[in-house]
């Protein structure tokens, strides 16, 4: 047996505020004045100076801003390297990823691809990035996605949703500050939470489990429950708690998996560009079978908060829809070994997960 | 407010059985055939064939025994990186250090030591190190200190007990093989556990706590809790849950410090040389005024074990002596701000450490 040796984030400084450092902690990372910092920064920050005014550029350093309401896509990034080297004399610094699971997944792809050949998609998969990514920060304002501690950043590429996992993925640098994500909207602050709630359900009823992961998801899972379930925090308690949870939830998948809600979750943002967060939720409201407790409970948080889920997306979809979304789900064989065992596919039939996706 | 940026060790590898990857992890770092891997080894280990065979030498590569009865110092890093410089011919790959936390701190100062010039114990304080370690792994094999995650390495030196806190510090690698602590002795199972236990109440109950910390030390503590108060663990399970424990534990240091305790025992090791473990036993047990809970829980899990502390250790005593381990402890300053808060002088007194120590 070999176990996974897990890169992890080198630097994290955790705080509320703690994001007015960003600038002292890029500074020594400059490597010449040709070389600028890349900031890509979701783009509901466009005109907030709350935000903008705490990033100094200097020399050629440069913001893009960039819409997360599509999921991050190979093609994007494609581009997004093009556009950096066109326009930059050298090798850009640093990139700086401001913003949700989208825009980090984007900044830890951008650094990738910017020491890498070729096209972004053919690095989808495990362990397939040759060099070493530029030095890489990233900053959440929303919690939930873990994308800010994890060795991976999922893309939607021409033929299949997967991430480029890699040890030269993990940031080199985050800043964890809870009060950037004050601003966050009640259902994206519900879904991208619940995106965090089920990596500790998936991963604490997988088959891969093990002490490390149980521990940071047992924590993560009592920080949800604090934050989604209990009564007594305060606005800043629970954006602080909820930063950890994210945190924490990624770490518990280190060592396991993801699991079902995932796998199905991955083939409706394929083919009907669901965002994660609740393409996650949907799935999730219909996994009773798989995780009674977890689903019990979600189900509770959901109407604790009245959030509504969107109902029948699936309901005008094609047959070649279903079987295009049921082979992305089918693909992604860690996940369902981890959630089912090593004999899911005496079980995990396509005639299951179509009638899963019916009811969504 | 300036927040700390925390380096953490760049990769962990988790699992029983996972130090059988040593070599491979280690085998890329080699720099050439003249540039040894040396592996500091607790002499426990001595002649234990279970541990050693797995080690491969090649090349110069060397195993140094070194006990761990004495708590380490700076004379000794002095002469271990003496010989080593005599004895290599060109700057090692790398230190292994393989161990509780007096190897593992060891090894983490030799490695910065072989890089930075002039006695160690100039280097004792805060961010006083200028050039990066050379690459240094930890494998404890035994659990409680955090040593293998912190980003210090605590030497008793000429004039003071204290650590080398720098961004250097930290491991490039640790390897969490639980099965290593297998034939731990009782005593120090528990002692070294406490040291943990310890951490955790200190931290949860300091001023500098955050939400960061706090979920880090709150996890350790039911995982404590359940190791020395449960019922149901079989032996692996709790070896497993002791050595996530110490990891979080140390982790929970990071945004805030430790205590009292630690304030008072550094006293102790600096003028008895008692060890850290059984030391901040010998003064938890006493501190009921600081942390009345946590003490009650400390002396119910003694009692369960059947651990009987040292009595009397400062009879013998001079003014003298107390006054030498009144100077260290007050001199760490950090550790009874946290403690007591910013006006910790108006009532920790010389007089009432004096008592304190008078009682132990």
């Amino acid at each position: 047996m070999s176990y996974k040796n897990f890169p992890m984030v080198s630097r994290v400084i955790f705080g509320r505020g703690s994001f007015n450092q960003l600038n002292d902690i890029v500074a020594p990372k400059r490597l010449n004045t040709k070389s600028p910092f890349i900031f890509l920064v979701d783009d509901v920050f466009k005109n907030n100076t709350w935000l903008t005014s705490r990033i100094n550029l200097s020399y050629d350093d440069k913001i893009i801003y960039i819409s997360a309401k599509e999921e991050p896509k190979t093609s994007q990034v494609d581009e997004l390297v093009e556009s950096i080297i066109l326009d930059t004399k050298e090798r850009p610094s640093g990139i700086i990823g401001i913003g949700g699971g989208t825009l980090l997944d984007l900044a830890k792809a951008v650094s990738i691809m910017l020491t890498n050949q070729g096209k972004t998609e053919n690095y989808q998969g495990w362990d397939l990035v040759k060099n070493p990514a530029i030095y890489h920060v990233g900053v959440p304002t929303i919690s939930g996605t873990g994308a800010e501690v994890s060795r991976t950043t999922v893309l939607t590429g021409p033929i299949r949703k997967l991430g480029i996992n890699s040890d030269y993925t993990p940031f080199d640098q985050v800043i964890l500050d809870p009060e950037l994500t004050k601003d966050v909207p009640k259902e994206q602050w519900f879904f991208t939470g619940m995106d965090c709630y089920i990596h500790c359900i998936e991963s604490l009823n997988g088959t891969y489990l093990n002490t490390f992961s149980q521990s940071y998801g047992e924590m993560s899972l009592e920080l949800c429950k604090d934050i989604f379930f209990g009564e007594s925090l305060s606005k800043e308690e629970a954006e602080d708690k909820l930063m950890m949870a994210s945190w924490h939830g990624g770490m518990s998948i280190v060592y396991s998996q993801v699991g079902v809600a995932h796998a199905l979750s991955y083939g409706l943002s394929y083919l009907l560009g669901t965002k994660h967060g609740i393409g996650n939720c949907i799935v999730f409201n219909h996994l009773e079978e798989f995780y009674p407790e977890g689903v019990k409970l979600f189900k509770a948080m959901k109407k604790k908060h009245n959030i509504e889920l969107p109902q029948g997306i699936c309901a005008d979809l094609s047959d070649s829809d279903f079987d295009t979304m049921i082979n992305i789900s089918l693909s992604l064989e860690p996940l369902w070994e981890n959630a089912v065992g090593k004999n899911w596919k005496n079980t995990v039939t396509r005639k299951k997960l179509k009638e899963l996706y019916k009811k969504m």
